[in-house]
């Protein structure tokens, strides 16, 4: 089973827009970097990047459009890299951007300072990046990228304090919104998080002489680091040989971790808060049965990322869980779409029914979330060509129904299904016999919040669901973005 | 879910060489084909090639090593494939003949006849191949490749018959072994299967005029062709336009399909001998269930090929189905290994054990087969890493202790585990707590087989498990090759 | 100075069609095959293949499109290559067959025989092939490619001689025309000319152990080896150890070597019959001077192959040498031809006029042929839009008139401007104020027959200018070419 | 001929570092870029730069090591650089910088500024850059390259001027060195020469409506358009529409042209100063012929730069001009270095001697000018192995013993042979007959001085062969540069 959060209707579902990681203390670091990199390949697919310091060879970078394993495997490529420190981002390019010139947008940025270089790589979104962006131009910086990001590097160069470390406190301060942060000097690795902790970080030992900073706890396991413990909310972590310096740099504020990890981006492998999410996403499904049961035959996931919390839905309803649906897994991006010609004959490229074992049953699919519904038009469509006797959908999240501004790809808010429609509006537009989604408490639950969420005080930033946005979107409110009217 | 027979471990598993596909009637015929042998990948991904006719055009070909969606997907390879007839092939290279020449092994081949251009694709190995050759060169013949597929193009350039179908059929009369064979002329589709039917082929209709020819029926899903029926043992069909015309070129003798296509070759959302294929699988793990049971608190797949198998012994046994061991995704065959100072490190790149959930549970692992066993004792020693209590083998099919010679790349005999050690000698040396194999009996009931095997007249091809070759190896034996001492 | 074969005008040239070269008794021999077919890369810049056997590792081959250079120096291509036994071959793909099967064309050609293997490369024409391959066929030959030079290996394949050395005079007993042929054994370096000698084959010695075949003596100074002699007209030599043996397999015959190798296929700096080809050309220059004399001031060469005769006319006349078009070094067969919108403008992509010096002046452009003469046109109207006062082309050759058929890719007949216009009216078509060329007597005597052209008993092949075939071009005649009358 | 400035040796001159080009007013302006580009190959063919503006795409910018011929003539490049204006930059890679990052060095470098985009290319050398740079990172600029030109833009973007032809103004103010610079904003392109005019620049009308700017002449003729006039020492041209605003922004200057642009540097059919460099270069060997005549047989030149000297020294002194070193056209830079043992075979990749003509002979060899030597004694013992009786070298410029500051590639001092030795020493070091070199005064007569160099008040610079540098190398003699003492 490969059940993480690659969908094989890639374009009807919210993306995490990076994954950052960073190792010091061991020989050749940009290797494990490079396997930390491809074990969060699922949070970003488009682009990676490298950058590692040497003291012989001074920093060096590399940056390419693709998988890491296509890019970051080769020689001539990581032999460029030499050295015990490097840090790595992995992300999707934005809309657009994918041009001539983009290759300058793919991080770790890089900054010449008079007290020596230093490379970052940031995980998130600065809700007033734009603002920032037009001040520094006007006092004379020189952008190279259209990457909000690039913000970090040039407040750093206006900084007056006399080190590194301190220099990343004073630009951080400035900015606004969600960030995990990876960063590297010629001797210090550097971990920070935004004061509600929106994107995940954590640390790993690596040996007796390394340690590893690291989006989620999986690619600690890939090269062999033990998981030490998550950066805290407002926290910056400054490591240098066996020595972790661990200041608050901003001002207290109550955490809001990204409900939507734990319900996709994350890998089920991966360790949040203590517990396994594969065994979040199972108890969704368990309190999913629970809240939305309904006769059936079969529980089938819609495969990959459906998969746990169907299991999860199998037990608690004691109905059998099946692969009714099959992905084709040499699947690759690179498949042209088929011609007109050749569509209209019923081509399937990505998915197929498991045809003998559906024919007249009564099937619930479960999938993780509905975006604009038209994969779940797709699949119920396959499902009854195949002779389903019903089709229920079950959805492991609440109606999405707003965007996120803290680092997440979503559509505008008008493209969004449950933006503009009613819970039954969405079934009939479907055109299944149910539609079902887990309520924002249920979800709160399986995720360990026994109580549900408490309305006062939200344990995490959930806005995509309820509009409650922790920090304001102030470049996209001046864009014209109309929050939800306070109720 | 991504359920088919990659293996993490693809090293330790047998692998089928060939996957046949063709088209006739419909434009542009060869992207048809590209579609279907990319649905066939699992059968060979180490190459494949593809010819096409058009009036216009004559024949052309294209052969290639690697997947079929990084080649037969590019316009400027697709665009030389034009006409409304073609067939592809993809495969394994054996070892060592992937070299400079070997791109000259990849198939389908092609002869020029008085009468006109031919093209075979050839799935299975013929147990008289190398006699063939030796008498040919002798008489004449040029070979091109060291595949000896080739052979059946030069015996068909030796007859005297007329037709290239008649020509065909005294070529095949010739040759020894297994064959499912797929050709074209200038108008005609051809699909020969051998007497005994060890390996699969099928017929379907896509849309009004054309139809299709495959190894397994999830190749004609994917182009949205209807499943007519299998080619039978022994048949020979002809198709043009609508006429398909079937004839017995062969004596007549009793079916043994393959049955390690049941447990591991086909894909899951295949329909074989009227059954589901993932069906049969999670059937076997029923059997499996019922011969080898045992108390523990979890059931998990060794990803992703004994998925099927673990549901039905979760279901059959109760014990919870949970997905201990995860698959990364993104692996590549690309990804280089890791130095031995990076692999020190316990650098985990294929799969990753689900710690949280495994900790001091007793853990059922479901595998489907056991070849040299390796892939076994690594799978054992995460698990126990991850801190499980118990670990217990459950293995999908009987020991593996012959090797195959009709068409899968099998190590030679002294390398399968189960040919020199008993089970319990199996157990220890993989270091587990128990480790059980389906019996042949039980494999056969899973198949359709209410008795079980009839030793005197065996429904299927099972020489791997039981040394009972239906065809005699005449190649092999003269290389040395012991067979099983008469009992 | 590059004054090689290449031409800014290609397409208004005749091409010769291939270079062969084979080394034995030296380590690594590929690579010097390597060297030499760079050396030869004049006779042939579409494709090349090499072929060498090692004890160890047999026969192995490379063929691929494109420069020798960006090919074969590639380690991962020549390390594929060992042994100290290798042949190789340069070639033209002919019109058309540029397709996705054609690297099926590239020689060498090897085939697979009861006595071991044999490999053959073929520089020339054969001009019975297509009767020859009919039959072959229809005898149960299976071809796999276009060429007709694989007829030689098929027609070894049915010789009843028991070495390969003796099937191989076999084999050219039966074809016709023109053929220089290096082949290997596993032990043997063998080379071939035809009764006439119309192509070209020289021996070198190579170190103490080595030896060498080539088509020129310049890729023997390439790898440093000692021009020994030529392979004869009608002479079979058989090179294994120090032993080179020498035989006369074919029927008497006056020799007949090709006119044109001295007028521009060969390199400058090759030996043909003890002169060199530099010298020849210039003389070819002097003996223009002598009968087209003109009154000018400046005799300049059109680049690169017009170079040496130019500096002979200039010495001859006493008019003043100059550089007056100037040829873009790094104009590659990449560059993409400009839009129309582009061109319009006056784009000069290839050669450039010297204006400051053309100004004003009479300015006598020396070439080596005229073909269809489009190119003459077009430096036409770059010299005089750059202001020259008159134009007078010197051609350094005789009109061609006639399509060759031994091994030269030339327009068919009623393309060839001189087929169809007399003297005059080529001068008037192109727009020039003169255009004479050396007449055939005066290119004898350049070549160094004092005599000129003996009709009687002529010492080359001259069928361009002259109609006078010497071997009847039989295959192109049963497709209706007509003969020059008798006179 | 392809007489350029590539020469067989390459490591063995001086080297250009760049050649400059800008279009505006026609449209797909950077198409005419590369044509540009090409043409201007010969001054930089290590890496190229294109940057377009349109009014609805923006900037956009292509960068890439290798020919322009190979980069910029794709249609997936230049689709990306739409616009009616353009400028585009070939360039070397100083030593050691062409790793994983050097791509960034490509200019032309882009700044974007709060009045709009800019970008600019430069050809020349700065020599204050270091200290420039120092200063703009202590005032917090973010440098993205480690080229020195980077300096303009960040001065630019500290400046307080309005619009961005000031700013230029601004920056070019503070820097000192060698500078042609061609840089382009929304709507206009922009054209400087710094105050000694030592790169050249000119300007050419292309069609109606159209301008471009360009290194040379040459490039020019390759699209088409007319030459205009030389931009002048100290002049700002800044082109917007029809109309050519010219000013002068620095303090007047006496011109000193780069004089080894007429000996090597520009393409013989360039115009320099209102004359053919190739006319110079004949009379260069002219000259030389004059200056140290010697008895002899032939006059030959070093291919292909050498070609036009010597043509002037065999007109000269009345000894015949032939080509008794032929160069292989082929030769690319990729063709890898021979081993060991096949080097010692005596392998001759580059070059080849016409020996039928050279046996015996006195020769004398025109080369362009001696740098290291190491050449010299290459050609020579090829000369002497193929049988010359004598071997006199005739250099086209005086000794070449001062490095370069002002955008060429020199060797450092103690690598320059004539740093180092009397010209009697050279003769005997590289081991011929007679060495002589043109005299300075000789070469300013034959770049059209009649009265040789006014040492009070020298018209070019001519630094390497004097030592007297018009402008101090500041950052360099802060490394501990020892200029010349004076006299």
């Amino acid at each position: 089973m490969a059940p993480f959060r690659s969908h094989p209707f890639d374009d009807d579902k919210l993306k995490e827009e990076c994954g950052i990681f960073g190792v010091i203390g061991v020989a050749d670091a940009s290797n494990f970097v490079a396997l930390g990199l491809h074990a969060l390949q699922h949070r970003g697919q488009e682009a990676g990047g490298i950058v590692s310091y040497h003291p012989d060879h001074g920093f060096n970078s590399a940056r390419r459009f693709g998988y890491v394993r296509d890019n970051f495997t080769k020689p001539e490529v990581m032999d460029t890299l030499p050295g015990s420190l490097s840090i790595g981002h992995v992300r999707y390019s934005t809309a657009g951007s994918k041009g001539a010139t983009a290759i300058r947008d793919v991080q770790p940025f890089f900054g010449e300072f008079s007290m020596g270089g230093c490379a970052i790589a940031h995980n998130g979104n600065l809700t007033n990046a734009a603002a920032l962006r037009r001040e520094l131009i006007e006092r004379g910086s020189i952008f190279q990228s259209s990457s909000d990001s690039e913000c970090i590097i040039h407040l750093m160069a206006r900084s007056i304090q006399k080190t590194l470390s301190e220099r990343i406190k004073d630009a951080l301060r400035r900015v606004e919104g969600a960030f995990s942060v990876v960063a590297m000097t010629r001797t210090k690795l550097i971990g920070v998080r935004d004061p509600l902790g929106v994107r995940p970080l954590v640390m790993g030992r690596l040996g007796d002489s390394g340690w590893a900073l690291s989006s989620e706890t999986c690619a600690l396991d890939i090269i062999g680091a033990e998981f030490v413990r998550e950066i805290e909310p407002g926290e910056m972590v400054v490591i240098e040989g066996n020595k972790v310096d661990s200041t608050r740099p901003f001002a207290p504020a109550k955490p809001r971790f990204c409900i939507f990890e734990n319900v996709y981006f994350s890998r089920p492998d991966s360790i949040i808060g203590g517990r396994s999410v594969y065994e979040t996403r199972r108890q969704i499904g368990v309190e999913l049965a629970r809240e939305t049961p309904v006769e059936a035959d079969l529980v089938c996931p819609v495969p990959d990322s459906g998969t746990p919390a169907a299991i999860g839905y199998s037990q608690e309803s004691g109905i059998p869980y099946a692969m009714g649906i099959i992905r084709n897994q040499y699947m690759g991006r690179t498949f042209i779409e088929p011609t007109d010609h050749i569509r209209n004959m019923g081509v399937r490229l990505k998915l197929n029914v498991n045809r003998a074992l559906i024919k007249g049953k009564r099937v619930i699919l479960v999938d993780d979330s509905v975006v604009r519904g038209t994969t779940s038009r797709k699949i119920k469509d396959m499902i009854l060509e195949a002779g389903a006797a019903e089709v229920h959908f079950r959805i492991a999240s609440p109606p999405t129904a707003w965007p996120c501004f803290y680092g997440v790809d979503t559509p505008e808010r008008s493209k969004l299904l449950a933006a503009t429609m009613s819970e039954d509006e969405m079934r009939d537009w479907i055109g299944v016999d149910s539609l079902k989604f887990i309520s924002l408490d249920g979800l709160y639950r399986a995720a360990g919040e026994a109580a549900g969420r408490d309305a006062a005080n939200p344990k995490f930033c959930d806005a995509c669901f309820s509009g409650d946005y922790p920090v304001a979107p102030s470049d996209k409110i001046e864009e014209g973005f109309q929050m939800k009217a306070a109720e």
